[in-house]
């Protein structure tokens, strides 16, 4: 398999959030939009796990108690192709119409998750995950950085994932945090306790100057 | 990610019958079977993909004409998926307690339909593929020659692939009989117009060898 050196879409805008559960990235993703909207831009708001009909399909096999559990390469190859249907039928089109994409979780949630938090190789990991996207990039990944122990008090654990550990969790936060300090152009690393107001403005300033 | 050597069970014995649709392979699977169980081998009959509860969901998700239009990274990526859980889960374990496991389909099939049949760049798709099953090989892999018109008369378009032109089905069998080609040690490769009888005693001929 080729390496994968990052790829930016030409047009259009792709900003992704990331980071733990109960970090605020769906109220910061809204809020980013109603901005955005607010500045005559089109904007896709979308997510993954199942941001496509088929994608939720796996979205609900991956998470559903009743699959019982699944083996870690499994799991992995199941959010890939997740994600493969995610960019090939709503990231790349709307990109490709000149939009502004905003995506709630993306490669690094299964690099966090699925490497940093289980057994598998990451480097091997990343290498499945870099061939779903066709390692389509964001332009600017917003990372929403937070104490799990903070965010696992705003959620009651609802699944699969949000049922591991905290030292689980407190690993996905670090590989979170490697990602974001390894490439600083396309990151953004805001603390999740700042007021959503702020933390609003924080993210709007970086965006704005990205805006094709 | 690694190259791929191949990996073989220490225990047990790991037997894949490949072929088109309509070359017989179920029945051969269950003939063979039948002699195993008669020379009191303990067998594991499967398949792929579809041979785990996991695996089943996700074949549902592929072959269902709801479904619609997947991308090809998607659909490679849901089937790599599916024989992840079955290695994993029924493969592995079986080998591990010394049965024979006899499947129908396996890697093979992924690199036939896949590979030769759309779009993917054969070696990656090999490059997952492999690392879905930890690169986990048959001792034997059966497979079962047929013209694709001959193997398209036995039956009527019943999902997504098997509604296929006649071109892609000569496309895939052309790239089974070059991964039988490639590694003469670990196939059998028999004309499927062979009576049955006749067949099942090819393939029992070459299987007894090989029982540890």
């Amino acid at each position: 398999m080729q390496d994968f050196p990052g790829t930016y879409a030409d047009r259009g805008l792709f900003v992704c959030f990331e980071g733990g559960d109960g970090a605020g990235k769906s109220t910061q993703s809204g809020l980013l939009r109603e901005r955005l909207e607010a500045a005559g831009r089109t904007v896709l708001l979308t997510r993954e796990p199942g941001g496509t009909p088929a994608g939720a399909e796996v979205r609900r096999i991956v998470l559903d108690p009743a699959t019982g559990a699944l083996d870690d390469r499994t799991e992995a190859l199941l959010y890939a192709a997740d994600k493969a249907e995610h960019v090939a039928a709503v990231v790349r089109p709307a990109l490709d119409r000149g939009e502004v994409v905003v995506t709630d979780r993306y490669v690094d949630s299964t690099l966090a998750y699925q490497g940093a938090g289980r057994s598998l190789d990451p480097a091997e990991l990343e290498q499945v995950a870099r061939w779903a996207t066709a390692d389509l990039r964001p332009h600017l990944t917003v990372l929403l950085d937070l104490e799990p122990s903070r965010g696992m008090g705003r959620f009651t654990a609802r699944d699969r994932i949000e049922g591991e550990s905290l030292e689980f969790h407190e690993r996905v936060r670090a590989a979170f945090l490697v990602l974001a300090e390894a490439d600083p152009a396309h990151y953004l690393v805001l603390d999740a306790r700042t007021p959503q107001d702020e933390l609003a403005d924080q993210v709007w300033a970086r965006v704005e100057g990205l805006l094709p």
